[in-house]
């Protein structure tokens, strides 16, 4: 004879990277970033996505992956979600945000330009291990405007990226109802906002050093996978 | 007073659409769909992601995404991954495998030949709603050879797809590596092998029929999302 006990198993929103199924990304979602790959200024959001086995968290290196030869640093500001829904209306998206996370779109600048060019997927160049370093959760009300918050980032103490989210071409509530209307949105989904212009390589033995200005901040330095 | 009872959360493999956090899928890997679409063949494998929100079981429809003029059936092996790891040696590959699914990757292929034109991912062209039906979970010892078997895909009772896996480029062990050498792997992701030729267009009232020879089918109502 043996008791089982029944449980709903409360996931906690703080830990969103052991158990979140998604990372939605977005590109070219700052003007001056655009000017600076040389890539147009989109009409709708460049929607990608990182698979949650990139997550890294401070107390880890990332890691350059094998034969990739231009790893690129991209700071952005990320939404985790905290609500279920679809097709979300601009006026309730922010209902569905749970907090924020500082974090680092890093990108195998090298893979994806091949990709671009051959008109293949982008999901290796952006979706390696260690791709997406994240801070600590962020709640809510640590931000009052997460349209003005100040990103910066430096690689061995030299700034690199400092711009402002104020600076977005597309805006938070509309990021939502646009991933919405295509993939639904769970608990523990991130959307990553876009970068500002700066993004640039990091080599082994750099240090890369980024945070929202008055928030956060976090320390990642940088490997070969393997040597 | 109140007793709390701590427990390990079991997660079921069978029911891995529920929980696992990844679908890694591979294009091109037989060389009659290769053709049909002209596309060259690949010297490595094609990868790209779907989010684990495309799921669909049976009971539900596949959905025609608001604004996709073509979405394609491709019908796939897909393989359930029950152990996690990275840099997987092809040897040890099989240890990884916990079983097999039946699953179509649907695809919004007008969206998809738009981002390939222009160098853009292809995550929403394979990301959408119902982008990914799959079957029942399919035990390990349910297919003796992963290599050999017939997949076949009807739609309104018309043979559309009708081929072997023995016809994939890369084959299991290889693709296991392969990914795992960029993206670790974990419980409950799975691994789609690519269709065999035969894709085509579907449209609101067609019904899809699929299945794995003497193993497992499967049938997918299309309807538009919106309407
Ligand atoms: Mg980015
Ligand atoms: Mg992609
Ligand atoms: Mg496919």
């Amino acid at each position: 004879w043996q008791k089982v006990y029944l449980m709903t198993y409360q996931r906690n929103i703080a830990k969103f990277w052991e158990w979140g199924r998604k990372i939605v990304c977005v590109g070219r979602n700052y003007v001056d970033h655009c000017a600076e790959l040389k890539n147009p200024v989109p009409k709708s959001p460049l929607i990608f996505l990182k698979p949650t086995s990139s997550y890294v968290r401070e107390g880890s290196a990332v890691k350059i992956p094998t034969g990739c030869s231009t790893l690129h640093h991209e700071v952005e500001l990320g939404i985790v979600i905290s609500k279920k829904g679809g097709d979300i209306q601009t006026d309730k998206a922010m209902d569905h945000v749970g907090g924020y996370v500082l974090a680092l779109d890093m990108t195998a600048r090298d893979w994806q330009d091949v990709a671009k060019s051959q008109g293949k997927p982008w999901s290796m160049a952006k979706g390696f291990d260690t791709a997406c370093p994240v801070s600590d959760f962020i709640e809510k009300d640590k931000i009052s405007d997460p349209h003005n918050i100040k990103l910066w980032l430096k690689v061995n103490n030299e700034m690199k990226q400092n711009g402002s989210t104020k600076d977005m071409i597309f805006n938070i509530p509309y990021l939502i109802h646009y991933v919405s209307t295509v993939m639904h949105l769970e608990e523990g989904d991130v959307i990553l906002t876009g970068t500002p212009e700066g993004v640039g390589p990091v080599k082994s033995g750099d240090v890369m050093e980024c945070g929202i200005e008055s928030v956060i901040s976090m320390k990642f330095p940088v490997q070969m996978k393997h040597y």
